[in-house]
């Protein structure tokens, strides 16, 4: 297998593996991955011609046809409609290196086909600016996702190249990131400014490690440095236009853009908090150790964990997602996480296992794996429906379907998961996620193997100089049990398996070949080293025993409330299981959790015990308030796991019970 | 004593004294009062004539000159900057009525002479379309409050009469309601129309009142009966001036006016659930109680008891506070009532006592009184700091400061009463009903006296004939005890008195010159009728034991917690007593509440109890989440009344403890 990488500064940091050396092969995950290459892809790609009925229109192929000349009309959609695309197509580019699919293949090419003929001689390719406004290139990146969607591009380049070993995508992506780079920089005669929203940083990355030219590295870097650096660029650029907006053409503004939303307040260096838009925020952090790696800038590797402490203990939701507020769609400050007003949306759990796998390049430690996975497992499944045609963009963790209706502040909160709509930028980012899932299972040094999450896999690759083929097995999310087996490996001499032990898991034993092994135990990973023979097993088994989880007291919002997880599922209360209203529920602290198969969605576990439900003392009759206590009854109480909430019928849902209500009273 | 009221076909109902005939002298309210006449009432005429240092300017009496052609310049403010004097005006009549002040009523009698001599020959008076725009007069009601500022002129007039017998006032207001009587009406010829801010409706009774020409009521019972009328005079309106709104001037919009937020979706005959802005919907409601009272109009007045029934049974806050949003400043569906996002406005609890006053006429029925009180005691007052120049409009249930900064759901919730700003309403709305208090005290029959409120104050009236002087001594909000003393009465014959006997008192006793007496127990009414003699005292004795008020199961909000209340009050908990983060703490449901005299603002009760805090386990550190169950401390707990939250240090507050944390555990 050609090895279609190219990392020169970063080979003493584990890498992802080759993205086509990695093949899903799980119970739990397969059926997320074959969802996406049988529905999804097809899917969107039938929404990207307008095809889908009843939808709105797409406008993205529509919008390049027009741009190539082949077809008379106005653009359609937002200014960075063209991503949608770009993202389609970094998500055939991971599927095709997997599982190749010539017709679907062929698709691709004629679409690339015409992205390339919408290119311009001069490199710059973007059909919002070629049709709508073709003299106002490059005057407002504040608003205009210009090089957001250049990175769009980029990345869907790299994959495409590295599932399919085809160039021309990535010719299109290296002469669109040259111009870039003719235009923006710190030299005379060169803009000195960056996208208002982050995204071309961590593509140039890949740029760089695919085809090993350091200038795509540098224009990574000088973007990350310049953000936030005072006078503010994008200030200057809004004076420079009239003090106006994209999003209300010709309305004079009277506020400058807001540069905490943009991350653009101060040099990204001396950022502490993480704050503004949630999903900016970690394709920037992303970037950042991205570059840190590449550079071994241990400054900006600084700012990264201190950026990723801030998020991971103050900022972040149970089910891994972040974002307290639809204003925005953005952080608030720490501990605040109201559970039924909050955003947490799915691209930026989405954006946050970038930044998570990163740093586990950075430095191999269970936290990252730990986040990455709770990410994963709950927010970014939960996206998604079971017809891959209905996702979330909003992840709450308490619903009350009428107040959705009906209190215009919850509005973004949907009960149900919605067709794939006008700005759709969560969808085709499940898509190039789940696709290239094999990317965050594993990681390799040039003789350890990691591997981070226990998604049932084979991963071909080279440790110690020699050929290997691992194998994972994996019972989870159900059971705790997972094997790694040597399934090929030539020649002889020692490497090293380091399997994470989750942090969820109470107890964690390894036996190798049937026999109880000890292996080295550091910063969250079991380490074995050994000269690894064909056949050899090391089996690693998980405690799954249900756990209680409680909030920091400072977390006002879930004070008093527990929330139940097994294993890396986090669970929810459903109305459907529970009858409404699930705020007079609770859960006694010396409750029992039963773990429970079912037979919902071939083999759910759920959890069940004894709870109490308040309800009206008959005195109170209608009165809304009442001097006489609330009667407790017994009720049974059903857990099902978070991700697969709103999949029944739609009703209530409740992440954070109450919990110790005085039984005795 | 002149009776400067005309009651034509009112008088089988109990109306409220005259407003010169109630004096209040009361320990607890007299402060209120006294604020309201030496402080806010001088301070406001500052603020009127923009001479109020480091504060927006006004413009109220700068544009009534610029109307009256005696200065020149643009019209400043909001459209219905005009309401700020007349607000202002209004609450000078009352305290002239009860406190003769010939310095202040010169002042008026000045203002009043600018206000005339700017009204138009034709009557019509308003110095926004005076000044700004002269061609535009009632092209858009839907906006632009020229009703409602009408409303407000009339209101004032008739309080400055009846106030001090002077007519110039009501002279302009009955000269604007014959113009506004000629341009609307179903007669061709006149607009089929009204405002979108209802307020003139409950003004013109009040002006037929006085007058007793019955064109006024008339025309009020036309703008009630035409709104929500299918084709909506709000949309045809729109769609004439060009689907525009004075908000936006010049942008066409895409949708018309929402009619709910207007109540104007359907007749008001039909309305069944409270909904839209919150202070339209009561001053709608007061209107229509009064309509029905003088039309014996008893479809209008099942209207009033089913939207009152929404109110108070689905929609009210335990402080007797509505509007769960501050979208639209608005009510937002049954058992919505978020502790920490709501609006619960000042003015709205001041509409929902103008309601609750109207609606004891129609029905002597304690659950009216019991409203008014709850309203007046916890969110009136709470709306005014103790210096009369602070003002709170939107009357949280909980407050986190840093929530209020940080997060923009939370921005409406202020942690800090703040200084009279420009949309001012409601800090004269306060003045006004302070200084009108007397007439919600109570209300007389023929020969019937009930007193409503135990508010310290002494009453002049006629009673079966008699001329009566009832002094009633009351030692709430402290204590439990009032005494109704007949200070004279002349001549002989039996008439009654009716005393609210409070849904919180569970046990009331009363006493008739110190010998315990059984008076009839009606409907929250305790009757007592005899010939009464000069001396006479019925002395009442309410339960003053602190009580628990638990929330409907339905109310997802206060699920598992408790409020705390002690007589007409609801008490909160302060960080400044109990030390942040208040989510934290726990009350036990066998704990015993104490109430404490405390020296803070010349003696408060305070209640105090033993209660919990939970902590982090050490186990967890700084992480946000862990397996560890919470520790639990105990933590005295101290909470002081509502209503006075917010003067002392800023801090957390909240209304709704948890209750119950299993102390075993």
């Amino acid at each position: 297998m050609t090895d279609r990488k190219f990392h020169p500064r970063q080979h003493h940091h584990p890498l992802p593996l080759d993205q086509r050396a990695v093949s899903i092969q799980d119970e739990y995950w397969s059926s997320y991955v074959n969802l996406i290459k049988n529905t999804v892809i097809p899917y969107q790609w039938e929404a990207l011609n307008d095809r889908v009925p009843d939808a709105e229109p797409s406008y993205a192929i529509r919008n390049f046809r027009i741009a190539a000349g082949l077809e008379e009309g106005e653009f359609g959609g937002f200014v960075f409609q063209d991503t949608d695309l770009h993202k389609w197509l970094e998500a055939v580019g991971y599927s095709l290196g997997t599982t190749p699919d010539p017709d679907l293949e062929r698709v691709a090419d004629e679409a690339i086909d015409l992205l390339a003929s919408a290119q311009h001689e001069d490199g710059y390719l973007n059909t919002y600016f070629a049709i709508a406004e073709p003299n106002k290139r490059w005057t407002n990146l504040t608003d205009c996702h210009e090089m957001y969607t250049a990175g769009h591009l980029i990345e869907a380049a790299v994959a495409y190249y590295r599932g399919t070993g085809k160039t021309k995508l990535l010719d299109v992506a290296r002469k669109l990131a040259d111009h870039i780079d003719d235009r923006f920089g710190i030299e005379p005669g060169k803009i000195r400014g960056y996208d208002g929203h982050q995204e071309i940083e961590l593509a140039l990355v890949k740029l760089y490690e695919v085809t090993g030219e350091e200038k795509y590295l540098n224009l990574a870097g000088f973007l990350i440095d310049e953000r936030g650096r005072n006078p503010s660029f994008l200030h200057e650029e809004w004076e420079k236009r009239g003090r106006t907006t994209h999003w209300a053409p010709g309305v004079v503004q009277k506020d400058p853009p807001a540069l905490e939303y943009l991350q653009a307040h101060k040099p990204v260096r001396e950022q502490e908090v993480a704050t503004g838009h949630a999903v900016r925020a970690v394709y920037m952090y992303t970037a950042m150790a991205d570059l840190a790696l590449h550079k071994g800038d241990r400054e900006l590797l600084s700012a990264c964990r201190r950026l990723w402490r801030n998020m991971v203990n103050k900022q972040m939701y149970v089910t891994g997602s972040i974002g307290s507020t639809h204003h925005g769609e953005a952080f608030t400050f720490d501990y605040d996480l109201p559970n039924d007003t909050n955003y947490s949306e799915t691209c930026a759990s989405i954006g946050l296992i970038f930044f998570a796998r990163r740093m586990l390049q950075a430095e191999v430690k269970g936290e990252y794996g730990d986040v990455m996975e709770r990410a994963l497992y709950n927010t970014v499944t939960a996206g998604i429906a079971g017809d891959g045609k209905h996702y979330f963009y909003v992840n709450p963790m308490e619903v009350w379907p009428a107040a959705s209706e009906g209190n215009p502040g919850k509005r973004h909160v949907k009960a149900v998961r919605q067709k794939w709509y006008g700005c759709a930028c969560c969808p085709p980012n499940v898509a190039r996620l789940l696709s290239s899932l094999g990317q965050y299972v594993y990681t390799s040094g040039a003789d350890t193997l990691y591997a981070h999450l226990y998604i049932g896999s084979e991963a071909k690759l080279q440790l110690a100089g020699r050929k290997v083929r691992v194998r994972l097995d994996s019972e989870l999310p159900w059971k705790g049990k997972a094997n790694l087996t040597i399934a090929e490996a030539d020649g002889s001499g020692a490497f090293t398996l380091a399997a994470r032990v989750p942090s969820w898991s109470k107890q964690t034993s390894f036996s190798l070949n049937g026999e109880p092994v000890t292996p080295e135990i550091r910063d969250g990973y079991a380490y074995l080293s050994r000269d690894w023979r064909e056949g050899d097993v090391l089996a690693i088994e998980l405690n799954m025993e249900p756990q209680r989880i409680y909030a920091h007291p400072n977390l006002r919002a879930s004070a008093g409330r527990v929330s139940l997880q097994r294993g890396p599922l986090v669970y929810c209360f459903e109305e459907t299981d529970n009858v409404a209203p699930l705020a007079s529920l609770s859960l006694p602290a010396d409750a029992v959790l039963r773990a429970v198969h079912d037979d919902w969605r071939d083999g759910v576990v759920c959890l069940e015990t004894e709870g109490w439900r308040v309800t009206a003392p008959e005195s109170q009759a209608d009165d809304l308030y009442g001097t006489a206590r609330p009667r407790l009854e017994k009720q049974p109480l059903r857990a099902v796991p978070y991700t697969l909430w709103g999949n029944r019928q739609p009703g209530e849902m409740l992440v954070w019970i109450r919990e110790g209500y005085n039984r005795e009273v």
